[in-house]
């Protein structure tokens, strides 16, 4: 940590702001300029130490040096975290992982049926919620435990690991029993307690980037998975809050290549909620591959004008297995793989 | 809901549309134009109605014409809601609530003198924090329960209502035991499993507006509690997340008459957090008492370059006491009264 | 300016950053520690410099630690600024500036009966404009040169100084001819050729803050107009863009108390485009001033549902009249004056 | 338009609205529910009706149901537009569009080095900045008519059409006399007067979208050159303003998509202001082009770490090569074309 102390202080009071950096156990080791002095504090970074020296009179500014997070940066593990999710599928190797199925659970024939659809076009991981998030408390809220039973058995069934998310720490043995990976939705990303206990469960987590959350910040909510001993963990982008009013959400590709720069896990992309808009998934699906993503997640709904939730931004069958086979060509190109899909079709 | 179709739809294809809203039990009114048949629809709104819609073939758009929120609107229930928070202290009267204390509870010694200096500048809710959310799982996070019991002691020693915040359905009988407002904070507005909890105990909730929450966001969030039975929901305008980085957050003053204008819930301010500086905490605290704000929520600590989190927002004692003199006048201005604080002093 | 170099840099890396800097006319200064190395650059700071070293190998991040910006900075000329505008009126200074009338002029009836009516309730500056910046090229777009004389023959009749909007080199002279304040809109915050054009006129400028403008670029184009020579900048905040739908823009209250701190130029607030709802003007008009506002600027209509253009932000004479009321005790609580307006009313 | 009224609204303030809707030569047709009365606007609509109707007494809301631009949208015009640039190359077609080389023109050598090498890696279209816009008044603003020579120079010595920046009125004759593109930058697509003006010029026009541009806004910007009678207009996303700060800009891919639904221009991707860093420059093309854009815009320069401007942003000759030959294989997986780059190479 660096600290800027500005022209007018006195020898006192720099000598004020030394005494204070030793206090907490650190050393000072000052470079007195002509005009500033440079205060640069040795020893380990702790968060809250920012926020203290710059209530400190004379403190112009504060500057991290150092990254706020460990477990889960490159430096601290170069290579590429590639995760078993059961059922022979990898996430963050060279075959991609696409995970999709509906929005809601709403029957078992639905997810079962829908099961099917997805794998024969080239799906290897079945999504499916049973306890929905929705703005209104008047809305359908999903089927509780008897969907996440008809979604391990639609799972078995077509032999595919599964994905759920799970909003409560109330649910987390159902969920973690009958699920292969265990999603934390955006609006729970800085969950704290959350992440804390599903730190302490033995299954994959999907952890989606929050509705306005930084990079650093969502790397530092799957660092507090990683610090109880989880090291599974997915990053989701699923599109941000923005001033843009024409799509529900803007999806920012700039975080998949930044995010393999800064670490080692795996990272997919979800087009569905990052556009809302079912035109634009496709596109979106395309480009996430091509800027370096490991996976996708798609909502896919036999009927879409029928779905209990997110209808606008659902695939069907048909315009889903046509997605599968224009991303297949991209993933050639970026030297990937999606090995249940037939021969490359052209995008446009 | 008022369904715009394109000019290309065919009369079979709005037949269609019409009998999908006839599925849903609703009646459709066609009004046919030169140019676009205009379909109302007649019945009991639903969020997910939209959605679906909007998938539908040469469905161009689909406008909301009724608010999806009810028990909060002001039109359900026309006069301020008043809440008697405890020891005599009520929100959303002509008295101002001026919830004040350190950010964390560090020992039962600093909360006691702080609620000591707070209440003697005229605050009359001590605020103190046991369950900390912290971006980065290695900073200091509450003292817990004890830190809930230290804060009751000084509530009934200073003869004042306490409020601190529950981040987890799991501490929910603690914090419910010992605080007389339950904090439900930024990160958690969209929980939605704990706002229903929260709805069915008997304690006014102050539920505070997400990073990135819309207005219409969070009075459907304050829905969830009114939902289950809990009518004393307090509303916090905390800043939100913009792209000015100049300050932590960015305070919309915006929201305090707009809310008050949609809904008759009391909301308050928390210019602490919504500037991040505390030297922009005063101006900020008179301007929202200014544009109809019924109370404030500000962090005070004895010494906030050594305060355990939050130093930078912190106002001194001798600072705190500087801003009540100037709210003060402010509040006079507006006819709102804050009763414990000496003559108004000039705000310059 | 701060250089941190990664720990993986080997000396000849170092030398290279080194002789870089020196290369640039600057000094460097090395702090060797444990774990990083981290270089002072001693000398003028310049934008580009940051840019550069960025891209160098192995460097980790670049800090500035001096403003970009001087000639309006504070540090630069501790006392506030104060401009006369012309017909006795000031701008800085304890009296309020009340910059009030119609977005656009319609005909010379209509300027100044609206002149008439806000200098009757209060105001001591009229607006009025004359070339409108629309977002369609099928709206209104303004009377042009005859607007500005139009606006001029108002302001001689009623005593007041004028203020218009200039969108182009093109019109600098008809502008600066008629206007006493010339009006830099959001939109032409960075438009940098006009800044240097009106930096070369002898008259006021009023520079309002873009859609999307931090403070620091803001600050940046008033440094535009001073380094041209002209010393008289207001400095205008009018909401910016942000995710919530449920207002035009956030009038963002806190750019006025740190604009004050870190420059000496007078700052101004326009609630009518800060909320774009003309029930907000009221209450944020009041907020602006407890802020520490130097001034208002507001658009009043005879008659806003039939205006050409902002109907919906613009106050009748009759709410214009009963807000200045209002803001007058405000006034009065942060010892700021408003001389036109009667006894203070209260605000609800 | 349409027009939603209050429960409470009197049949004679429903005259009123109606009688308003007629003094503007439209025609109102009223559908009475039983909670609303629904008013339909028939008649052309204007930008300005939607704030007019919003002010009246009892009206709730107002929606638009039809575009607000005309000769810009898909529907007036289905075909892709195709845009001849000169020396033989179009923008729009199935050839993609790769627009390379410096920021800014530092000297004659420096720009006619950079477009040999752009031009060896397949760039087809040859940039460079003589007028720049700079936050900073004191940063390098560019060489001037100087620079414009040196690029046309450049041009026509390999072979390539010039697109360069017009930031004023002021300049337009100097630089439609070299440019075969003229360049509206992001800081000036709501600069309306400059928009009318390169709407009289014929030469194509590449407008940049706004740093807080929505999608309408800036397609009604291109509406205004289109109205004054020029038909070329490229649009280019090149990153918006957001909350993260980990990038200079987010780059929007959900743009590229919606943008070719909406509007008959071609739309290419300028992935350096798009990420502001260059090890991200990469992925993103990548993205852009697999998202559907018709081409990109790569700041290139022969030495980075001594670029007078965006340094951090800009490729070196090896790594834009490296670039162009991963961009061919997307560009052949999407159907399009990259004829000047040798085999493609995969991307990681």
């Amino acid at each position: 940590m660096i600290i800027v102390v500005s022209p007018e202080a006195s020898p006192e009071e720099i000598d004020h702001i030394v005494a204070r950096i030793e206090e907490t156990g650190r050393q000072a080791h000052l470079s007195v300029g002509t005009e500033r002095t440079i205060i640069g504090v040795i020893g380990p970074d702790a968060p809250e130490l920012q926020d203290m020296f710059e209530t400190m009179n004379h403190v112009e500014s504060v500057h991290r040096v150092t990254k706020p997070y460990k477990l889960v940066s490159r430096d601290f593990h170069p290579p590429d975290t590639v995760i078993n999710v059961g059922h022979g599928v990898t996430v963050g190797g060279p075959e991609l992982a696409v995970m999709a199925g509906p929005c809601s659970i709403e029957n078992e024939e639905h997810i079962l049926s829908t099961a099917h659809a997805v794998k024969a076009a080239g799906a290897n991981i079945l999504r499916g919620g049973a306890f929905k998030p929705r703005s209104s408390p008047y809305a359908f809220r999903g089927l509780g435990e008897d969907g996440l039973r008809y979604l391990a058995a639609a799972g078995r069934e077509t032999d595919m690991p599964v994905i759920t998310e799970l909003m409560s720490v109330r649910d987390i043995d159902a969920v973690a029993e009958y699920a292969d990976i265990i999603q934390i939705g955006a609006r729970n990303m800085q969950n704290f307690i959350l992440l804390d206990e599903v730190g302490k469960v033995r299954k994959p987590v999907m952890l989606k980037r929050a509705l306005s959350g930084q990079i650093e910040e969502w790397l530092l909510a799957a660092e507090y998975i990683l610090a109880q001993g989880n090291p599974d963990v997915i990053l989701c982008e699923r599109g941000i809050r923005t001033f843009e009013t024409a799509y529900r959400n803007t999806f920012d590709v700039n975080a998949i290549p930044l995010v393999k720069e800064l670490s080692h896990l795996p990272i997919v992309a979800d087009p569905s909620h990052g556009t809302g808009k079912w035109g634009l998934v496709a596109p979106v699906a395309r480009a996430a591959i091509a800027a370096g993503a490991d996976g996708l997640m798609i909502e896919v709904h036999p009927n879409p004008d029928h779905a209990l939730s997110d209808g606008a931004q659902s695939l069907t069958y048909e315009s889903f297995t046509k997605m599968m086979r224009s991303v297949s060509g991209i993933a050639a190109a970026v030297e990937r793989t999606l090995s249940g899909v037939g021969a490359p079709a052209a995008a446009r």
